[in-house]
């Protein structure tokens, strides 16, 4: 996607091909800045930190870690090392585990000679592999847009609620929720975007960001908002990202989610979830009693950033002096009240088992081979 | 209540008895101010920005603005002209209305010469009413907290999540939703309190503020994570204020409340709104249809007030440049979702027209005389 005229992705190998450059998350939508990261250390760091962030964009940054620490010694003993640092940078996205199982697989069979060369064409395949799948999901929500603005009264616009950033910034390219917007922006269907703040980090800035980029009307909402609008008929659909995803479709996101599923449950408006297939986990089923909720530092939720009068990026802590903060980072939307469906690079399934073995099979026999 | 040990009102008359002070609640929870008012028109000023915030106090706020009117001239003219600037500083609250209409009844019935001296005793009495109303409510409302907790299984601990402010901030002392908290926190109960941050105004920063400086043991969340701690049975009721509850029992309050109480409802938590009767507006019904929702400024979502890193009191905006943003102040709750019951200074009752009938047949019929 684009910023300012000029072609992005979000991670890629630098000129030296030794080292990657990221777009740093933690500056946007405030500073437009691309981090190098040279080491494993620093992609381990960039991926603890947020600099990189959304499960897609995790799992193939956690891929070229892997690549910079087989061109740095190629040996099984790094190649293990490499997969253990990374593997416990952020516990909740599924893809991040994903990839690193797919390297350390591959790479293990590959002789060290070849592993360093290997590892590099793994994680350019794996990023242009989730770029595939953007669009792919694109395309199939693209589809189910179309049909939500045909049985419309009024079909002048289309009114999309999306939580957090599941757009091409959480991703490699096109984003996940975010792919079926641009494409119907792109088409010629007058989208128009609430995006949820998404407190306490407000990744819907990110949002916000993409969106004005590509000229997509949209309009920055309190995460409290969300359920008024539904109750008045101000949106037609929801569509967000999900972290993972269940055998049973129960789909674990962004905090804040569960609350709006639940008002779109009640007011009928259709409830959908993007998804590539990596983040599905056919391993767990009920993702309320068994997905750990990652619990993140309470300066999180106390320091709020943004531009100060002087237009200097800065924080203020609006948490009175003496009061403890609770930062639970992800809840579980069950999926009954994903009533859309899981919008995937395969098309659109009910959110239920069912629905997604008929989708996954393949998928479906290995993950209960792991359970 | 009290502030670093000094007993408070959140408005009262000044030596000279022609002005009256406040807590500014702007500066709130960052700096402790009082702001003297020397005119209506600093009444209906500090009133719209905000600085006396909370439906009970903003009526007897403006009761001490008729006041303080009627001390600069205590013509006919000058009462209406006062109660009408004073009616349209906020559109939500009931409140504001029912004690400016009171004031106009009483005070138009009596003499010039004693209009200055009895509006600023009806101010007065307006006021202390308040307070015999919220501990009224405080003493109904700790019997329900008491008998959740008799059902506990684990009774070392009572866990309510509340949303904005609700407390003796948002009215002459003691509060509505955390007078039965204070209460219950007093006889020994030991009530923990999971505190709403409540965007875009974050007055969840004042009832932290309020919980600190009694000692009660809380936790300062955002207003996305109250359905993760729903669901997995973290909280044993919810108790929310209102500004304006309608003959059936919908229930306007702060925007995010709706989605607190669909996350209740769905997870069998007790949903409790507690209310002094001047909330009550008998001559509304349906609330979602009726109700007017007050849209306030971009501004407000955009800049978030804290202190930085010089302890200074500043503001950073957090909206990317070309963002717009949506700003709804309040949203309806229906009836259905408030499962444990109104509380008020008559006692508990079900939220629905039988039930406000049965606890307040007097203001029901004038409701309907008005309506």
């Amino acid at each position: 996607m684009k910023i300012n005229g000029k072609y992005y992705r979000t991670v890629w190998f630098s000129d030296d091909k030794r080292s990657i450059s990221i777009i740093d998350q933690t500056k946007l939508p405030f500073k437009f800045e691309i981090l190098k990261l040279t080491t494993v250390t620093d992609v381990a760091n960039a991926i603890q930190n947020m600099n990189v962030r959304g499960a897609p964009l995790i799992g193939a940054a956690a891929a070229y870690g892997v690549a910079i620490a087989m061109n740095d010694d190629p040996s099984d003993e790094n190649l293990v090392n490499a997969y253990n640092l990374l593997v416990k940078t952020r516990p909740t996205a599924i893809n991040l585990k994903w990839a690193l199982d797919r390297c350390i697989t591959v790479l293990k069979q590959i002789s060290i000679e070849q592993r360093t060369i290997q590892a590099a064409i793994l994680a350019e395949q794996i990023s242009n592999e989730d770029i595939e799948i953007c669009k792919s999901i694109g395309i199939h929500g693209l589809n189910e847009i179309k049909k939500i603005l045909e049985n419309k009264k009024d079909k002048s616009v289309v009114n999309i609620l999306t939580h957090c950033n599941a757009g091409w910034l959480a991703t490699v390219d096109w984003g996940t929720a975010l792919a079926p917007i641009y494409m119907a922006h792109e088409s010629g269907i007058n989208v128009h975007v609430w995006v949820d703040e998404t407190r306490p980090r407000n990744q819907g800035g990110l949002t916000a960001f993409e969106l004005g980029s590509h000229d997509v009307p949209h309009t920055f909402i309190a995460d409290n908002i969300g359920g008024h609008l539904m109750q008045h008929g101000l949106v037609d659909l929801c569509i967000v990202g999900t972290d993972r995803t269940t055998a049973r479709g129960d789909v674990c996101n962004k905090i804040g989610t569960y609350l709006k599923a639940l008002a779109a449950k009640v007011n009928n408006v259709p409830f959908y979830v993007a998804l590539p297939s990596p983040s599905i986990d056919f391993t767990v089923y009920d993702g309320v009693k068994e997905i750990p909720i990652e619990e993140r530092s309470a300066e999180e939720q106390a320091y709020v950033y943004g531009l100060d009068e002087n237009d200097k990026l800065s924080k203020v802590n609006i948490v009175p002096v003496g009061t403890p903060c609770g930062n639970f980072a992800f809840d579980v939307t069950p999926a009954e009240f994903i009533t859309g469906g899981l919008i995937t690079e395969r098309g659109v399934c009910e959110a239920s088992e069912r629905g997604l073995a008929q989708l996954f099979p393949d998928l479906k026999i290995k993950g209960a081979a792991h359970g």
